[in-house]
């Protein structure tokens, strides 16, 4: 029941991260969606590993397949599944820490919960799971963009460890992050943070960090009042990603420290007699609706708790331990590969909100028509 | 659809600010649980408005009466209604700014997602929404506490624009809390706290800053490895409050700036051969899922939106104004009466993970009873 | 969990029969529908008891009020509760039978579930509890008729014990049916039922029967293909109202005596060019479908369980005993006041199949609207 | 959205007939359970055509391929997926009625659902969509008999056409009905029917029928008194199979005609001093919970709408026309096909229900390992 996600574009994932296959299920894309293996594919390639020094050389290719859902390139409003096999189950990488609770992973919190050992190589705890995710993200994003062709989501790596990134949110651009090879498009900020990765590397060592994110040209009257809230979907969403330790939706953190009279955003006219806000400090929601402006949040990743160093920990049959790990394939840092990963979750959120404003507001779906 | 919260312990919220009546359904405590006016009355009380000088004088006694699913002060396993009646409904406070988008509250998004003008006060997007959100808070911690009876919840004003508490999370109680009346047990910051209220009410203006909570003796094995982690669920729970802007799990944003070697938590074996951690930077989560140390988080508020200061904003048929509000009920500084949401949004979330999780793991509930 | 109907436009249940109060909530409804006390109320005096010498002469006015989602008599597009004061508890009345599990009742089985004694007067399993589901339907049906002010469905009873009426479900009018103080537009056959009736009450004994339910002018494309086919959300919810037995769509049993070249509905083309069919042996769905012609339904019920004839049964505290009641206040026949709870109940999932389909296809609704 | 069912142990169904696989997801299976792809292909076995010369000879293997959540034999409470790639997709054979909309098929409610021709061959709508739906009963049965071996499910045909068996519901076994090639566990209706099926299809006609299903030793507690009895989720899992047209819980049309004398059930003690009662006319459930008595239903299905007769129909270009499919692979009878559907729709209502009654009352999973 925790492997589900949405109310109307409702994605299951399933798999394992050495089992025989990841995938998902999208039930609740309208039909008429293009769609083809092709295009889950390319964003699937963007979360794989080892694409450079600063990725774990985990080599897969994950090759998706569409099972259901899609004939001739357009999707038929049924559920869309998608699947990727487990190629490289090397579970012999795993065998000297199969024996011991990893401090950080989930390995004994698995084992409290289920009564069993969990499976090699963190099974659904494993980064991989989100696979299914991004195979689903793609969906969504095309569903969302067949509606609303200018919204568009982008993330960047915005700090990692104690460097931080410079980057104008409203000018940056997907090709601008795509353009560095660890997603920071701040090319001195990049060039530091490189440096970095490198030398936590070498000493064994993990570093986390944030990743920004920006929605653009969502329309107004998204997200729900009570529970719902859009910043509360997005909260949920982005801290059930692997690492997440923090969530800020618009200013967040630093409005905490402002007053009244310095965080509200006024309200104007523009040259359509449109109401924007000049500034945004709220990040384009106000009580849990989007109010049309850019919507930016910031999520914060904890480092990566596989470290080549010696830890104190405690053997699977209760014994305390001093271990440290020879071998594996593990990120340093796992900012780079997690931009898309934000971006999937993003954009799974606008597609279930957007088809619940259509069900609710029944004027909606007419006026995005009209703006186009 | 956006008025539900919970998989198993089903909340269902409704009301307006200025409508007849709030309340709440509860939809899935299990029967036998000790319940009553009382206890429900005693949680609404903490929430309730005009206690004090640093809190909104809109001065409602929220009387609530339970509806259904209780006997002899027993739950029936039946859904639980709650009812709080509106007694201070007036309107005519709210005329004049009933013409305007007030800047920083819903009522432009609101009238962009329904079609409607926002209803007089705030509608669903008034704090006064919570009120059920805290009564059925009462019954989840009533449960929770039946098969759990070490479980607590603690929730305080951890900063105050740019005043910060110093409170240890191991020794803090809910009585020290409540001994302040601005709920910071650090009697110093507390002072300080005050006398910046006080200073920002004067000036028109308002504040904002974080909340801290903590979980004691929650059992390892609660939260999903998936979308629904308990830091997730948490977080969405969290972020649904009215002003909540961040929302961090354990260190959180400060863990951001570690390196794997200085964040991980190593586990030892305590007296008992019970597996714990010293440190505890992870917040008492692996993985999504607890692992039995206390679980820790922080929310941060923006100061409230009501400012008695000038303000640029545009009217409901369009035109941009400048207006100052002369009247109308408002704390300063809504940190104080939060504390009780915060602990009420972490109560529901147990609530729920306690429930997923016995019927997810059949050897879970003999376990916990055990080890009473 | 078990209180909640609908996916999209969601109605939760509350309240026992001799308890504090009844009620529901909707989740879901669309902003904009016209709504006021009066309307509810007139769908709630359809199913009250003591209207005439047929039903219980258990005398409340079962008076609504709405608590919250209308404002001005238009709804705001927030959840709607709506609550109904139990007026009339005589628990005296069931004094002598508070100690034995009642045949034919939920008493034992209530036991079973909830680990304690059924409340007096059979709690949620009463006929009461229906109250929430008809104030819910009473929403359902003007939202629906917002936008196809042509659908109506019309109910009536059909059969009674042996007397069964002929009823021409192109022609029959809800006008015909409550001319009927049994609800039965056949007026001779109506005359029998009465009279059967009126000989079971004299022998303390009770009789089950069929209502038939015809919905007209639904649009095609409702429904879904898989689990929730639109008649096994119209099976669920006449099967979850109290005594009902058995369920048909169109033809039902008749059709599992036929040949396919007998039962099939050939498809014609109208004057206007619609795909229609002349025979409607299906009932108007294929493969789970709507299509556009009258959806029939036949729901039989069992005879009501309270008698007033001694029977076998087994205490509370486990012994065997023979009690004939003598008192209480019970149908003899529960079809006439089933009825509007047929109806309701079809309301109800044309409302939530009506926005399911509306999210899915985003030229459904401009179709429906087109054809206004 | 419509391809999911259950709330705790809850099945997602993908694929479409002529697609490239089929399958399911099962999430909130419990960890611990024993389960092998043998296991569910021979569920899978039991659906499968070609099997002898009662049914179509679309000659495909459907070998199943567990993805997910199974590891070393055994559940690991994580998504169970289930794969079945189509083999034998010879869409040629539906070129000369891909034009036309078949009529009692769902070709024009699914083209006016999604607004597209439906996908060759039925799609979603075909009865290959089960396949998923009978590898998670596979899946859902295993996992009630870990905590209830006793428990069994047994269907049957009971009538074909106009020939009925007599089967004595409280002896029939398994073994006895598949010892029938047409499932009829009464020989000579058996051949009787068989004669009859051999005799329409001959006339390129179709028959349709009544299936039968008891459910033994299931422990009394299992559904909800409202919405979610037990009965009302089995009519609803009944009426989602392709062709039912008709649900009937116990007695169910028979106990219409009755009288509540003669259809009570009364209680009395068997030797252990459980509550038992001697007739069923109920079918074990009162207050839509079961009472622990065998629960049995009747299931009505319609004559198979592919014939091979002359029909009017329409073509997609909204012509009339007059055709005879003269090729295309399909039973002149589901009946015999359809009886390991029924047992698979109980399968997943049962494994629902009881972990929803296992969350709900602490007692219950104590008191049904008691009883083993």
């Amino acid at each position: 029941m925790g492997s589900q996600l949405g109310t109307l574009f409702r994605v299951s994932t399933f798999g394992e991260s050495h089992g025989v296959a990841l995938g998902c299920v999208v039930d609740g894309c309208p039909p008429g969606v293009t769609m083809c293996q092709n295009l889950i594919q390319t964003f699937l390639d963007r979360r794989r590993p080892g694409q450079n020094e600063f990725t774990t050389q985990r080599a897969e290719l994950d090759i998706c397949e569409i099972l259901s859902g899609v004939e001739n390139e357009v999707t038929l409003g049924t559920p869309i599944a998608i699947l990727v096999r487990n190629q490289d189950k090397k579970s012999s990488d795993y065998n000297d820490i199969n024996q011991i609770f990893r401090p950080g992973h989930a390995d004994y919190t698995t084992f409290k919960k289920y009564g069993t050992a969990a499976s090699s190589g963190g099974g659904r705890a494993s980064a991989r799971e989100t696979i299914g995710r991004v195979a689903a993200a793609a969906v969504a994003k095309a569903y969302v963009q067949t509606l609303l062709p200018q919204v568009d989501v982008i993330a960047w790596v915005d700090r990692i460890g104690h460097v931080q990134a410079q980057v104008d949110l409203n000018s940056v651009t997907l090709s601008n992050v795509e353009a560095s090879s660890i997603r920071c498009p701040d090319e001195i900020a990049a060039a530091n943070m490189m440096s970095e990765i490198k030398s936590a590397k070498n000493k064994g060592d993990s570093l986390g960090g944030v990743i920004c994110c920006v929605a653009k040209n969502i329309p107004s009257g998204l997200g729900e009042p009570v529970f719902d809230k859009l910043e509360a979907d997005l909260a949920k969403a982005m801290m059930s990603l692997p690492a997440a330790r923090s969530f800020e939706i618009g200013e967040g953190w630093a409005s905490t420290f402002l007053k009244g009279s310095e965080n509200n955003d006024a309200y104007f006219l523009d040259k359509e007699s449109n109401i924007i806000t000049r500034s945004n400090r709220s990040g384009g929601i106000q009580g849990g609706i989007s109010n049309g402006m850019p919507i930016f949040i910031r999520v914060g990743f904890k480092p990566v708790s596989t470290i080549f160093k010696q830890q104190n920990t405690v053997t699977k049959d209760f014994k305390e331990i001093q271990f440290t790990p020879t071998s594996g394939r593990h990120d340093p840092c796992v900012l780079p590969r997690a931009v898309p990963l934000i971006e999937s979750m993003f954009w799974l959120v606008i597609a279930d909100h957007l088809l619940r404003q259509i069900s609710l507001n029944h004027k909606f779906l007419a006026e995005i028509q009209n703006n186009l």
